[in-house]
């Protein structure tokens, strides 16, 4: 069992981890190992101390330099579930066995966009958000996918080798993805009906696709979604000034803790969770 | 008047001041322009994101790189009180006028050393934080001076310069200090007592030294010297998670609010600090 289990790349995630290896906790990490970046191209960062003017993608690249050096491991998965027991965490990721951490650092940012009719209510029962978890379920199957970024055109790929065909609902410009048994939709996912074998997309347009399973590809998760139990305020995980959440042994960090949506504040936070679990398992042995 | 007043050149401080030269806010920021770092020259830093593996300096040379390209000013002065008016603040260097700002941002860091017995109650009359204000004060007088820090070691100097002479209480190794008339004391600064024109100290070994004024050079003081009024807990000031005292307009960031005392908490709170600033000058035009 870890004694802590982080989840989320970007900045505050980033920090607890740097400042976890650094106190010698034993600890797991999931995200992107390409870190988790709000990258806006047109903009430099000109307001976070230390970094003169960078962009998000120079950002990206000192901090995966100094998580390389600290020799810190990313373990590469969307996590789909975190379920609380007596003294400790059920982190799942997909089909995955569980994995157990007596505390957990949320540092998952924010929604950009709404989830889909339905998507809430099918979490477990015809919806997957891990192409590598959940894809040879769909081995020459119908699948819809639904991305909101470049950055998982190769997920997207990856179950278009496996699935018959692939029904694209690509939410973003200049996708690489080509294999020619994907279908990109001129149309919007607009809500999900679960089944026991038959899953339904209704379109925006109205059209009504039956298919065998569907991915939704994004960055981030309503933490309610994500966590059974927790407390919320105005859309963000409710947090003290130790990031403490609602449930003991839980703590938020970053911009699912709430405004400003800022790098420094994200770091800020992860540092301070950091600490407040290493109190609390000195508290809790 | 200024919009803003940042009192403190911490980490803290720091980020607030990139943060508001970037939203365009017009402030004026007290402190030492060489920064205020806790330097500990054996220890690496290797947990703040963003730079790997950094010595304090270094990271001071970096933030003042930043804070030059970024055009910021900091005005090298020691604040010695913090006053509320009806809708602004009044902030006093000394001597020097006092200048008026709409908010204040408290970065002042956290007290190394408790203060000495009867400073609290001497400030105003008798005990001087600030060598440039009142040095001018005391030409051809006696006075005795505390110094916690060898960085302050010009200051008392020049200190030198203008008194007749000086009982230096040096509370660390290796000063530069070698004007004639200086004379170190080979004990403590335990116990001030003022007095219209002529103040006492009292020192650990019991002798009573009779001065004209009394320096004491630290590099932050307690927050409720410096601001009559705010509210404490736990010998820290006591905050909301916007970062907001219990004084209207006033927003505290960094060590001064609590531990932990690190680089990345006190650069997310001077951030949030910051927004908080800008939301509450929006909503009090």
């Amino acid at each position: 069992m870890y004694d802590v289990a982080i989840i989320g790349t970007g900045a505050a995630g980033i920090s607890a981890a740097l400042t976890l290896k650094q106190l010698n906790k034993n600890f797991i990490w999931f995200g992107s190992d390409n870190l988790s970046f709000k990258i806006n191209k047109a903009e430099k960062i000109r307001n976070y101390p230390g970094l003169i003017g960078v962009s998000g993608e120079e950002m990206r690249d000192v901090f995966k330099k100094q998580i390389k050096e600290m020799g810190i491991e990313i373990t590469n998965k969307m996590v789909t579930g975190v379920y609380k027991g007596d003294d400790k965490y059920s982190i799942l990721c997909g089909n995955d066995d569980a994995i157990e951490a007596k505390t957990v650092i949320l540092t998952t940012g924010v929604l950009i966009n709404k989830p889909i009719k339905g998507e809430v209510e099918a979490v477990g029962s015809g919806v997957s958000y891990c192409a590598t978890c959940d894809g040879f379920l769909y081995k020459d199957k119908e699948i819809a996918v639904y991305s909101e970024s470049k950055e998982y055109d190769h997920e997207v790929s990856y179950l278009a080798s496996l699935a018959s065909k692939v029904y694209f609902f690509c939410n973003y410009k200049d996708s690489n993805v080509s294999n020619s048994n994907v279908i990109f939709m001129d149309d919007k996912m607009q809500e999900i009906k679960p089944g026991l074998k038959q899953k339904t997309v209704i379109t925006k347009k109205g059209e009504e696709i039956k298919v065998n399973g569907i991915f939704i590809l994004k960055s981030s998760y309503s933490p309610s979604v994500l966590v059974p139990g927790i407390e919320e305020l105005d859309n963000h995980i409710k947090v003290t000034r130790k990031m403490e959440t609602n449930m003991k042994g839980l703590f938020a960090a970053g911009d699912c803790t709430g405004r400003p949506y800022q790098y420094a504040k994200a770091v800020g936070e992860g540092n301070v969770a950091a600490h407040s679990v290493v109190e609390y398992l000195a508290l809790n042995k």
